[in-house]
């Protein structure tokens, strides 16, 4: 019997050129601040492929983005499978204070930040980070149906001020650690700010 | 007696071509994305004025590009004086999440992530950004005093929750007036998660 997979038509894909043409696109991003001064023969260049070796792959810029910033974020947990809501949150953002220390991210911020191609802002919001959202919420609502949380809570204010408080702290360099930092924010957020006595 | 106030030498200043000038700073850095592509001739034109005003005015960029950040920010309430900590930080959290929605705030974020002109972003952090975070940890400090508040909390981990969840919940338009934001960041981490049985 044959074990050799089917291969699509044309060359095979390899993974090294694809993770080297993502990168080469958010590197030239961060370089040019504007996605309309980053050309696909310049991606190409950087990465070392041709033109045709984009153009076989990805669709146009949009696609290209897109992927390129789904590919830098690293895969959350599983969550709401028995740990504490605490837990599943620590767990949650401290790949997500990681991958927010990558020197890509500047990138990132200029993706959804244009003006002038708010088309691509607002497919990885949908494509990437409304699924990364869906996780957090998920063990919010896990932490809710185990009477461990309120259940009067506002899930997008959550999410905003854990998002948020992420994004922050990795603006500025304290020595912590990704795991110290989602330490940080979770616990104060779950135990909140009131002195109870 | 001669009540005429003093004069510097020279043309008296106007407030409202500083203001054009300012507001024209930002505007072009808007549109350009780079602090290197904003020329002191392109910000006199969109302006009104000789490129003199400005050189008069102020020592360079960073000078012109700080104060305009100062000037886009409201001025922050008195804290500390008797009102509850959660009445505090609405009161300073509505005027930040009002400030976010100027459509002027997207040249700030591109100061902010310069990094030709890490010096500019330096000195708003230091001029501007600081002594407003200074207010939040005031209202903070007299919550605790009164003991409202944990005296073990992390004070900078409760600012970056808030100005990092005003600055998220900004992006969204939902409908919410700076008041009904602020006093849903406030509420969430004054009171917290959990639920208290």
């Amino acid at each position: 019997m044959n074990t050799e997979p089917t291969r699509a038509p044309g060359r095979p894909r390899s993974p090294e050129a694809d993770t080297a043409i993502l990168r080469a696109a958010l590197e030239l991003l961060g370089e040019h601040k504007h996605v309309a001064a980053v050309s696909v023969e310049a991606v190409a260049s950087r990465a070392g492929v041709g033109k045709a070796t984009i153009y076989r792959r990805w669709s146009g810029k949009e696609e290209l983005f897109t992927e390129a910033v789904a590919t830098l974020r690293s895969p959350l947990p599983e969550v709401g499978q028995g740990a504490s809501v605490r837990d599943d949150l620590v767990a949650v953002f401290t790949v997500v204070c990681g991958d927010l220390q990558s020197p890509l991210e500047q990138g990132v911020r200029l993706l959804m930040m244009s003006e002038t191609h708010p088309e691509i802002a607002a497919r990885i919001r949908r494509d990437v980070f409304a699924p990364r959202n869906e996780v957090v919420y998920q063990a919010l609502r896990a932490g809710i149906a185990r009477g461990e949380l309120r259940a009067d809570l506002d899930l997008t204010t959550v999410l905003n001020l854990l998002v948020g408080g992420a994004f922050v702290s990795s603006r500025s360099d304290t020595g912590q650690s990704p795991r110290q930092r989602a330490e940080l924010l979770v616990d104060t957020v779950c135990d909140g700010l009131r002195a109870h006595g």
